[in-house]
């Protein structure tokens, strides 16, 4: 199993990534990585790496994509790039997968553009694991796609059904539609035409979620338009921010506040991991003609390693090659 | 100030709305309010008005809409029902406000058809209040209408202003588009062609408000889709549900969680009072003809109390003959 990770994207570049691999390969024995970036730059936390020696190698990138450059550009034109480079290096079989925590857009362009759709996918999705607290369920789209059609939504919901099944190993995955009702004839355009062409998908549907349900264990995969669902992910992370605001503000208004907040600490320290997303790796792009693994840009050491170890896992449990095989049989044949 | 109240509606009723009515009274010495339901349910509850008589009426309602039946049919057929009753009474100035915690869909069709729309107003929005922490914001559309036109949100933007200077006493309201990133050329098709109207238009636009930094007091005015706006909606009731359940849970998993609970428990009763949103009363139907507030379905009497209030407030501050004004000045003349 071989992972090419970009070490050059995210906030804390290239140390995060660095870390990462040398966390995922201590804990994976058969993985090997790729890590590309400017070696200049990766020079001081090399050492990181001295236990696992021999199962790395560094390609040095005369080129860095940023958050500034726009994406489809840069995907042209930077050609020395580590999200250029990695996506051909998927391609041509070299890597089994590729993991960056830089340029959202960037990852999207390269995995459109350099690696190419998988044959009878509309549109390839960005799709996170998010928390509820009891486990995990998959978003997808959460941006990849701001207009979305009909059809495109129910793909969504198959790719998440196979990923959610190979890599998190759920059992006929629930496939759940974002939606302000429960009842089907509830809804705007998009998803009202949506509806009943997932009622007759090969996977499991459950129907509509409404956004009160998202986070309460109603299904694996909770499928809508990248628009709501960057909302959603966004959204997620303002209320969850505010709400423990507010309460660490309300703890430290008073003696008993204070007396209780800090005796109660393991117990929030315990909320805080369960809500902590980065455990889980970064998303998953799904529709793609290879393993591609977005990282969270403020990423650090262990959900780089978390995100390498998720697109491992992808490529052994070939969701690529299930996707293609699945889309394949639902399209109706001349 | 007459306010006329439907007392059937919603999960508490008629107790919710009697009592709510009997706590305004008390509080508003120049309010009256008319009762409008079924006499025989309410009879049990008539005593909690003892200390406001000669301030209230009741009007028997022969009819009642409940929220299984078709809202626009039951609008145009059940003419004895206090949604319809209550739309008249305003239209014909026998009432400065209607308030009801009945179904969502009758109200917004009451609106619509009983009272009608103002003049230039294209769609009018359902604007619930919610907490930030700080304060408050206005979230508008938040249902009514789920498919939209860029130049609708521009007037949610208008209508939302003038409610939030009016009824809540913000200077000069700062409205922001609901959006995944910053930049103007971010979003879907509906918000990028929004963004310029907005900017010209005659109130504070502060441009697009990511989903992340909603809860975190960048707008007083929230602009969106009624679609993306019922998510906001409801996600932010299912996430601060979900997340205050897990704390609950991992706080009375051992020892120290427990009696750091216990201690801190006035701390935490503050938060929920923080984060309560029945404290502002419901949402305003704002854009039609008169005074048109939405409560809660779940709303107890208190929060019945704080609707009541919040009609009484929006008629008092003329905000329905402001949009009426403003919207007039905003449409060029022939």
């Amino acid at each position: 199993m071989h992972i090419f990770v970009d070490v050059m994207g995210g906030d804390f570049a290239p140390k995060a990534a660095i870390e990462g691999a040398a966390e995922a390969l201590r804990s994976m024995p058969d993985l090997h990585v790729t890590l590309a970036g400017v070696q200049e730059a990766m020079a001081p936390y090399m050492d990181k790496l001295k236990n696992v020696a021999g199962r790395y190698k560094v390609l040095e990138t005369p080129e860095v994509i940023s958050n500034h450059d726009a994406p489809v550009i840069a995907i042209r034109q930077k050609k020395g790039a580590g999200i250029v480079m990695g996506m051909l290096a998927v391609k041509d079989g070299e890597a089994d997968g590729f993991v960056s925590a830089g340029s959202t857009g960037a990852v999207l362009a390269g995995g459109m553009f350099r690696l190419g759709r998988i044959q009878g996918i509309e549109r390839p999705a960005l799709a996170p694991l998010l928390p509820n607290g009891k486990g995990h369920f998959l978003l997808i789209d959460c941006g990849a796609n701001v207009d979305c059609q009909p059809e495109w939504l129910s793909q969504f919901g198959l790719m998440g059904s196979i990923y959610m099944h190979q890599v998190m190993g759920v059992d006929d995955p629930r496939v759940g539609l974002v939606n302000i009702g429960a009842e089907a004839e509830k809804g705007n355009a998009l998803v009202k035409a949506a509806y009943p062409i997932m009622e007759k998908a090969s996977y499991h549907f459950v129907g509509n979620v409404e956004a009160r349900e998202i986070t309460n264990d109603q299904a694996d995969v909770i499928v809508c338009d990248g628009f709501s669902g960057n909302l959603i992910l966004k959204f997620m992370e303002g209320v969850a921010g505010t709400l423990m605001r507010i309460i660490k503000k309300e703890l430290l208004s008073d003696i008993r506040g204070k007396l209780g907040g800090i005796i109660a600490k393991p117990a929030f320290r315990r909320v805080a991991k369960l809500m902590d997303y980065s455990e889980v790796g970064g998303a998953p792009l799904l529709g793609v003609q290879g393993v591609v693994v977005k990282a969270h840009g403020s990423s650090n050491g262990h959900a780089m390693a978390c995100a390498i170890r998720q697109a491992a896992l992808m490529a052994q449990g070939n969701v690529v090659g299930l996707i293609d095989k699945q889309i394949q049989a639902s399209i109706p044949q001349a």
